[in-house]
């Protein structure tokens, strides 16, 4: 499975050092063609880590033949210093595999504002090489994960060809793009382009409609690699199908993940005026600490809903909004409905609906609830 | 202090039942002149609570006998119904007084979607009006609390002229604008106009840079009545000082008790292009919740201070952002700056400082850490 369930990939994951427990924290992809065709979605926060600035550069030739993947820093905000630490990782990795260092991406993930440790990685780059494999996609996996408490790893099959991947992130997860470090790889023979198309809208609609926290990272990185080994070019169509569920796998494995969550919320909106009103609206309703509380809570708070709706600028009329919670529409009208008390909120997923009465338009935003364990997990140390 | 600190008024709070717990949920301000001028200022969340539509219509008359004030309920999202009690509520109470029932404002506050028992807070209005007295201010503040733990008052005295006031809040405060009940009063003389643009020019910097959750409330109310008892018509300079300070005062009340907070981080963005830009990267930072987790922990996390920087359309260069915390300049020109372990985090006021180096304007929000307390507090019952 993960990034080596497609031919034409080896992988691994090692310890190089990097994170101060002493666990995997190095990954290596590499493609081996014939094709190295590829394309990345990057997140769309301003400021931008160093390898990320470093990758976009790289996929702008649209092709890549190795991926580094280092977890336990984020070599973000780290200045020239950082850019040339990338540089360097891309170099040795590129000198080791006799590729070029302009082919390689290099995506990091951990503490803000803290350099790498270079000797440590590029030394643990010489095991990695070492240590590459058809087999490591799930060591790959293993070694890119931050406060994730499980690898997330996912897998399509085509007529004749396959996409799989690996994905990391817990915290810091908000469509801004990507908000994670991902890494597909497929058999199928395919251009830049068409991976770029069947990328892009893949991400739209699972990555970029996840949010964990509102918090989105510096360092989101997609990237989707091509080796084209299987000798089949697939139906356009299709192949763009598979992209997107092996990343709506993914993104639902990520929300699952994250961090000190007890709940899954599943927020839907219905009859919007636009899909952009939808999105607008789900992304409203996804960050309102008040009602991830209370779903925290399992009370079916209905007027938190209402209240983030109304902050936004989508078309609606307060009088003609209804919300249902887990299928009970406890708000008709912009008023009470029926009856909260028969609203079930025990297992782990929630689904909240939001029918804005407005158009024929939906979306579907995921998040979770906010807890005391979230606050733990991200006040008793830096991450 | 509070709303009788100045001369023509009087106030009371009460029990009348609406509150389960039998506390004070009761309050009456009355004007008795000889001017009724008055100005205020709501919610811009677009789900509008009864009281806060029925109180704006009441505003654009540009005066105000009476203000009654009920906490446990919002009377929002409670349909024609809930209207109909505000109106009700109104008129009772004009009865009661002798005025006109479209010269009495209405506000409420406590959980959304449930209907007021307007038996009981009609019964309760006779009991009001009974007990209005010149030293009631204090009483009337108490009677508006919800999760607040203290009444808020302040005062501030001019040249013959008073400018008084009281607030409650303590949740689901987020500029929008003013987010929280908030009734001030003067024995200046000063017409509807006068009162109006002394109201807003103090909000747009006090009440509306607080930002304790993000989250917007339906019912937020600020009221400034005047009497004109004093006789003296102050100079417009120092009268909207007044009402500022007055204001500044409260807000900071509000944020130093809000939900579970056990810190007050104070963010000023300086060296920005424009005020909007300042405001805007402000409230990013301050509605971050990785940096509220860390700010908790105590931890210097500079780098969630430049994420969420990034997210913001703000003109700045990401290589020429630095952050202070409490006056360390841990993170210069975009990277490593001053040691974080000089950062001392230990007091309950923690200080960011954002330099956006692409200007000369700055603003100042206010907002509080994320606890276990927040989520207790707001999952374990509804609110």
């Amino acid at each position: 499975m993960s990034v080596t369930a497609a031919r034409g990939f080896r992988a691994c994951g090692i310890a190089a050092g990097i994170k101060e427990s002493g666990g995997a924290d190095l990954a290596l992809v590499v493609n081996d063609g014939p094709s190295l065709a590829a394309a990345g979605v990057f997140t769309t926060n301003r400021v931008k880590a160093a390898p990320v600035l470093w990758s976009e550069q790289v996929l702008k030739g649209g092709q890549v033949s190795a991926v580094v993947l280092n977890s336990g820093g984020a070599n973000a905000c780290t200045g020239p210093r950082g850019f040339q630490d990338t540089h360097a990782t891309a170099e040795r990795a590129a000198a080791l595999l006799g590729h070029s260092a302009g082919e390689v991406a290099v995506c990091s993930t951990g503490l803000i504002g803290v350099p790498l440790p270079m000797d440590r990685l590029l030394a643990g780059l010489d095991a990695a090489v070492a240590d590459l494999s058809e087999h490591g996609g799930e060591k790959a996996a293993l070694a890119i994960m931050t406060t994730d408490t499980v690898a997330k790893t996912a897998v399509a099959a085509g007529d004749g060809w396959t996409v799989g991947g690996m994905a990391k992130g817990a915290g810091m997860l908000a469509p801004g793009l990507a908000t994670m470090l991902v890494v597909l790889t497929t058999d199928a023979v395919a251009d830049p382009e068409t991976l770029d198309l069947a990328l892009r809208s893949a991400t739209r609609t699972t990555f970029d409609r996840i949010d964990s926290d509102g918090c989105m990272s510096t360092n989101d990185t997609v990237l989707l690699l091509a080796s084209g080994a299987s000798g089949v070019t697939p139906d356009a169509g299709a192949f763009a199908e598979a992209v997107r569920a092996v990343c709506a796998d993914l993104a639902h494995q990520l929300i699952g993940d994250a961090e000190g969550a007890s709940k899954d919320i599943r927020i839907e909106v219905v009859n919007a005026a636009s899909e952009d009103d939808a999105v607008e609206v789900g992304r409203s309703v996804a960050r309102n600490n008040l009602l991830k509380c209370a779903v925290h809570g399992e009370d079916p708070n209905w007027g938190r809903v209402l209240s983030a709706i109304g902050t936004t600028s989508a078309t609606f009329d307060p009088d003609q909004l209804s919300v249902a919670i887990n299928g009970v529409w406890v708000c008709k009208g912009g008023s009470v409905g029926e009856d909260r008390e028969l609203v079930d909120m025990r297992f782990r997923e929630v689904r909240i609906t939001a029918d804005l009465a407005a158009g024929s338009e939906s979306a579907v935003i995921w998040t979770n609830d906010l807890t005391a364990d979230y606050v733990h997990e991200n006040s008793a140390y830096s991450s």
